[in-house]
């Protein structure tokens, strides 16, 4: 570490307390010792990262965790969304009624989703920071590139195919990493309850509490047709943590920006941000407008609108707390600190170029930034059937080529998850499609203007709705025997291809990887190399007492069961049953289903329900274990407040909170509600008494 | 005027060459006379004027111009969409065919719209700065508010009913002025082209440039069943103007905030901007959807798609303007220089405490901005039933008391705007009211939150999209007979009902009165007075050598044809026929009809279509005329470039344009498209030759 300049007090930057989502090589045991008095081990760690999974569906990605010896998994309803959607039908409504496989064999395929958990890791930095050493950013981006897929190969190598290997970037560049996970594809359907108290409250309580959702589901792994074995597990603790007592979380949070330049807030504040807004919105609307159609798009367009509109809520939030001028102007003395520091030391004084660099790549950026995300980014190529043609169009170029010289979401490492996503038996939904293709094309010739030579490419003399209606009903890819066939014909059949889905997307191919060229070279290669630098810049004046930004990899947290002041009044920190049942006017979402009235006379009215700590978690740790000191669940969590959604850019221990749900409430709704045996049973739950 | 602190620069805050949409009283002569060697007199002046109506139909306020003596109106396409709507039915689609009256007594009526242009007007500024002197803030608004409806009441009654009088603040309340204008309820439609072509583009191609849009259309004003005299009119030049030639425009600006502080520009780009965008975006998806459902559903939402997407357009740009910290600095300046004038000069250094007071304010109107725009504003009770349930109720409450002691809205001058709003015939579409009552009432509840007292007391048990279906299925309002009896029977008859859209809106009139209050109180009053002290420091250090924000009252600009620089290319200043030909797909927005096709032999190619100039205008100038110094007709303005949305917080002349249609394409269509001999006679081109 270098020399400190002992005059600037550096704090800010610093974590503070409760703040951080820590990897598992760098968890401060000291600092929760210092305020708990609770010792954090070594083997506490690797017990809590061993039960926890990352779990990848294809409404994003979330987190689960071993509750029993035999793979079973806890994690949120919201979670198995597409997995019930896919098994929702006009004959049975899982979505709605939910599900329970009373017997071992009854438990359903979740065919495009699948877990894995952090077996190894290791420290990879010196390696990909010598192999770009001394060249120029935009070869530089390149040979990193490399040195990771060939890292992630010798790694799989290694493994004889057992294990899945990914290097991840930390400290925006600062370390590198490679992480071996142990993978699981055949993910089943144990339990989710029925949606009225799966989603107890919607899209209206969504990110705010007091709340009563019993956001919950049991999953399982399994392994050639078996159940596989998952001896690290947590126990639960059926009573739950107590009012200021600490716990931690595990899980995989999916990003957060916190070491950003203020150039990079900004340009999120005035660009990123209110374009994503202004295009997702209205798609929100065209999705509420469909699900009040008639009975069949409602069903099939629900997974869809409870994804777009949380994402909506977080960037909406997002957008809110970038534009707290306060904040900003603590970020730029944060960043006027730093600047001050790497100045002052001879040996950092050439990273202050590194905030001007930013700055110009970003310009760059702009010049394309559209196009680039409405074509390469398919902003303006919406829907699965899309997504299957870019993905079977790119990769039958990029499988003939060696590994080290594909693109990266198409190395070895990367194909079983595309081949999964593509061949998966999912239902595609046309009317659903056709939506989501018209609203796509409509934004490109909105956004690019009619007379844009990537619009005219594309639209021809068709309107977006004639052109949508026509690839919808002309295309095969509904069919994932004629996707499997073009995955496996590889770059051959692809150019044979009649298909109007793969005519278009092979049209726009160039253009589009032309569009993503620039965008490494012009802009991801001078953000790497600058950041790269900041990051050692920051270790070198605050070493690791700060925790990466989140990356979608296995991350702890720690803090402890809390509530917060709002407008001057306490919230206080637990729900109890009673008062949802006071809370329900009977009409969806704030309505209870008839199992749930019919078991009211059985049910404790002053059992917890859901209740807030300090934990800093985002999105990705849906679905989390709280975990208490002893490592016992203590609590599910699945959402956090408003003012959490701020936790993108910084945390606030007065404000921030994450969301749980209760294990006594989970509990009591498997016995008296779903009469859920088998379940309590493989939690050791069989005759409770707690 | 005040002694000028001499060291100060201040040329920033006055108007620029071509800048400024300046009132009759004041328009600067001079300054035309010095740039292009032309004489506006008093006697072009008051043409102009007389020559120049506002024009309120439900979907907004436009200009037009009387262009025969008969009453005959110019004005856009889309200023008559209300009336196309109205007059479009399963047996006549007017919205998709045109309209073409061939027979004087064809004409339609346009149930919901009248125009009215500005007969005289004189300052009274004094007046009503006399009567708030000396008064506490809140109270000074309520004497000011009663001083403008008694000035008002006087006027009119002077005029025996022949004028209707409205007094106008202008400067942000530095000056007064009554206006009287002379108004006409019985308007009809003579011609609109088919949409084809006067769409052509639609919503892609709005505020952008090159365009082909023939965005014409023909009202007659009538009285007693007879056509109006308008001695006051334009005569028409159908050669246009030339490149570099100075041009006018007169029309009713709705409104322009470029005297704003800083604090209201971050307040429009932190709050009122994005809260907008967030909502409308929403409904805008949900319009579209609709309309994708079925022929019908296209047909009634073809004008609330239009108009919401040109308002998405006009706020998206406005927040992009916003987010340029170039500008946002360059007002940050010019504020500073105004602030460092007026303490350094002792009779204007109370002013400094406008600043800070207008801050204030915003703080305390940010505590309840969102039930006050929800329910107050109807942000949360949208559609026409709930908006004339409001009415109803209001008015009748209103009317009860005397004129000077009721709400401003509500007074007997703008008593017939009400009732010819509340009593149209023109058809309210239940599948409509039922999508906007239902998306209202969801924002509701997203916004303010389930528990939220106010949305408790709207919804009760019920969702908002049960509810909206309740009230839509159950409400007798759709019927103008009904509503007519209420309006009759004031307050007795709506005690009395038990429609539930007036049992709704009953419920909610006490809170929503209260919120209106707050908002009188709180915001509006302390803003008044504080932009008052501000304005007045403005009048000391520039003169009248500035102009007010528009106030949707009349109007002059001035500025000349030519075209602008874009990424680093020119943009040439015409368009020509030919081109839309070679641009059509085929496909709507971009579509030519039949019509026009057939025609095509007999067309001029070369004809003149669109052009731009660099007038000053914003919405509200639609429909306006292109004048030539000797106050002919050279063009109607219909958009502007996208730059010139900007125009709403600066003027730039390198950028901004306006978008008007040439006369010699109007007269081209007119002959050889629609054969509308009878309109060519009265223009005076029967028998054309140029």
């Amino acid at each position: 570490m270098r020399r400190i300049p002992i005059l600037l007090i550096l704090t800010a930057s610093v974590a503070s307390a409760d703040e951080g989502m820590w990897t598992p090589d760098n968890f401060p045991s000291d600092m929760v010792k210092e305020k708990y008095d609770v010792e954090i081990d070594q083997a506490w760690l690797d017990h809590a990262r061993l039960s926890t999974v990352r779990l990848s569906t294809p409404s994003g990605g979330c987190t689960g965790s071993f509750v029993s010896p035999n793979g079973l998994i806890l994690t949120n309803r919201h979670c198995v969304d597409a997995c019930v959607s896919e098994h929702t039908s006009e004959e049975y409504n899982a979505w709605q009624e939910g599900f329970y496989a009373k017997h071992p064999g009854e438990e359903l395929r979740c065919s495009a989703t699948h877990v894995e958990y952090l077996h190894d890791l290791e420290d990879v930095t010196t390696t990909v920071h010598e192999a770009a050493r001394g060249l120029g950013e935009i070869e530089a981006n390149k040979v990193r590139k490399q040195t990771l897929t060939r890292l992630e190969q010798d790694c799989e190598e290694a493994a004889q195919g057992a294990l899945k290997c990914e290097v991840v970037a930390l400290y925006n560049g600062g370390q590198y990493f490679l992480y071996a996970y142990k993978r699981h594809d055949d993910i089943r359907l144990v339990f989710s309850p029925d949606i009225e108290i799966g989603e107890f409250g919607g899209d209206p309580d969504n990110f705010s509490f007091p709340r009563w959702t019993l956001d919950m589901s049991f999953l399982r792994a399994y392994d050639k047709g078996q159940p596989i074995a998952s001896p690290s597990h947590l126990r639960w603790r059926a009573a739950g943590a107590d009012l200021g007592e600490a716990v931690f979380i595990t899980g995989h949070p999916g990003s957060t920006q916190r070491q950003l330049t203020v150039a990079q807030y900004e340009f999120l504040r005035n660009v990123t941000l209110p374009n994503w807004l202004l295009r997702y919105v209205e798609l929100r609307g065209r999705y509420r407008q469909f699900a009040s159609q008639d009975e069949e798009a409602y069903r099939i367009v629900q997974d869809k609108l409870k994804l777009i509109e949380n994402s909506i809520k977080v960037r909406r939030n997002e957008l809110h707390a970038l534009l707290d001028d306060d904040q900003m102007e603590r970020k730029k003395r944060q960043e006027a600190e730093l600047r001050e520091a790497v100045t002052s030391d001879s040996e950092l004084a050439s990273t202050v170029y590194a905030w001007h660099q930013i700055e110009t790549a970003q310009q760059a950026y702009l010049t394309f930034l559209e196009p680039y995300i409405l074509v390469e980014g398919r902003g303006g190529l919406q829907g699965r059937l899309l997504g299957f043609g870019r993905i079977l169009v790119r990769a039958a170029e990029e499988r003939d080529k060696p590994n080290g010289k594909r693109l990266r979401g198409y190395t070895e490492s990367s194909l079983p998850g595309l081949e999964q996503f593509v061949l998966s038996g999912a239902p595609v939904h046309a009317r659903v499609e056709e939506l989501e293709i018209a609203f796509g094309l409509e934004k490109l010739q909105e956004w690019l203007g009619h007379d844009d030579p990537l619009v005219r490419k594309t639209l021809g003399n068709e309107s977006p709705r004639s052109m949508a209606a026509r690839l919808v009903r002309d295309t095969g890819l509904f069919d994932p025997e004629v996707r499997r066939k073009l995955w496996d014909g590889g770059s051959k059949a692809i150019r044979k291809s009649k298909d109007p889905v793969i005519r278009l997307m092979r049209a726009l191919e160039a253009d589009s990887r032309a569009l993503l060229e620039r965008y490494q070279d012009e802009y991801q290669a001078p953000i790497a190399e600058a950041q790269e630098r900041l990051a050692a810049a920051r270790f070198a004046v605050h070493g690791t007492s700060v925790y990466p930004d989140a990356t979608f990899t296995f991350r702890i947290s720690y803090g402890d069961v809390r509530g917060w002041e709002e407008n001057g009044k306490n919230v206080t920190p637990f729900t109890t049953l009673g008062k949802a049942f006071a809370r329900a006017t009977g009409e969806l979402p704030f309505a209870l289903s008839q199992k749930w009235l019919d078991a009211m006379p059985k049910l404790e009215m002053d059992t917890r329900f859901n209740y807030v700590s300090t934990l800093d978690i985002t999105g990705g740790n849906s679905g989390s274990p709280v975990i208490d000191a002893e490592g016992n669940v203590v609590g599910l969590a699945f959402d956090g407040n408003r003012h959490s959604i701020s936790g993108s850019y910084w945390y606030d221990i007065d404000k921030n909170r994450a969301i749980a749900v209760h294990p006594a409430i989970m509990l009591e709704a498997l016995e008296k509600v779903y009469g859920a045996d088998r379940i309590l049973a493989e939690l050791e739950f069989a005759d409770r008494t707690d």
